[in-house]
């Protein structure tokens, strides 16, 4: 397969999380594409967010945002809610809306799975900033964890691709981690890479 | 619903990229599942690794990394990637490897998508560090680009999800992003939460 190039501003596909935030006493919520695991212990999330985004001056302000995972039902207000800004249309009442023991970091009932973060450090690039909160409160609904896990295919998250511009649903089961490929351990130094077609 | 507090150590499905790097004048590949954009312009992707990957010390070495996303033909390599350290297992013949304009970031011929990217921050936090890269090249299989734009279908990433440890395929499309929220935009303030099943 012959190799092309590509435009640079290349994005991987994306979980979509909102983000909440209490701006001057108001609940804001906002569609995040980047978003990731910051720091294994103690646990750490991090989003990516424009520099001039109304949902930095919430985080700027109570040092504190929550990050909720909202399901395909959610789709219409999950994508409003990244069309809109909060600086002109209030988005406090989208959503349901409840608080852990975080006062300024509101999460959604309706999404399946939520995170309460306090802010721990903020890495400021040239037009974005990146927010890497520590994860304070983990919340789910009952019928999204089994056995004391989550079960992704109930919890039913979307992704986002760009910049084709669309959500898409988790697929197929395809395999373990961390166990799928074992079967390579044994053979070691001897793998060889697949034959190319050129 | 009822929400119950679950642990904090939550993850949030993850892209499932590998990390190629040059360590000691050898290619060496590692499973990440903590990568995401982090810049707009320029554009940078950052990825997240534990401080004593044999990884870090590559971009530590070299102040690059590449970013490669692997279909589920490779799942078996993939995930083998993420079992062996390449400090006592040598990768640099797992897959076939060609390079671009860095001459320190090895990328991945079988993976439909490459990254080259130049470091340009790191951030340490108490048991990760996050590297920021920019991207300074961007490769791809033609058959995965349609009129300049990447089919994701046709790429067929993988994400992974924790801690039930499984790797998945893309699902089905589920609406279009900056759109399928517009017909909320008329009704503005008015919009109401769902009700909520106490």
């Amino acid at each position: 397969m012959e190799k092309k190039q590509i435009g640079l501003n290349f994005f991987i596909p994306m979980p979509v999380v909102l983000v909440g935030t209490n701006v001057g006493g108001k609940d804001n919520f906002m569609t995040v594409g980047w978003c990731a695991r910051a720091n294994a212990s103690p646990p750490m999330i991090l989003c990516g967010i424009g520099n001039h985004h109304y949902t930095s001056k919430g985080i700027t302000e109570t040092k504190t945002f929550s990050i909720n995972i909202p399901s395909p039902d959610l789709l219409e207000k999950t994508d409003y809610c990244g069309l809109v800004s909060g600086e002109k249309t209030d988005k406090s009442r989208v959503f349901d809306v409840f608080y852990g023991t975080l006062k300024t970091a509101p999460m959604i009932t309706e999404c399946p799975v939520n995170l309460e973060c306090r802010l721990v450090q903020t890495v400021p690039l040239p037009t974005n900033t990146l927010y890497i909160g520590e994860i304070v409160g983990a919340y789910a609904d009952s019928r999204v964890i089994n056995e004391g896990k989550p079960n992704f295919p109930e919890i039913n998250p979307l992704f986002l691709t760009m910049p084709d511009n669309r959500y898409w649903t988790l697929g197929k089961y395809a395999g373990d981690a961390w166990n799928a490929g074992k079967p390579l351990m044994q053979q070691g130094q001897k793998i060889e890479p697949v034959t190319v077609n050129e």
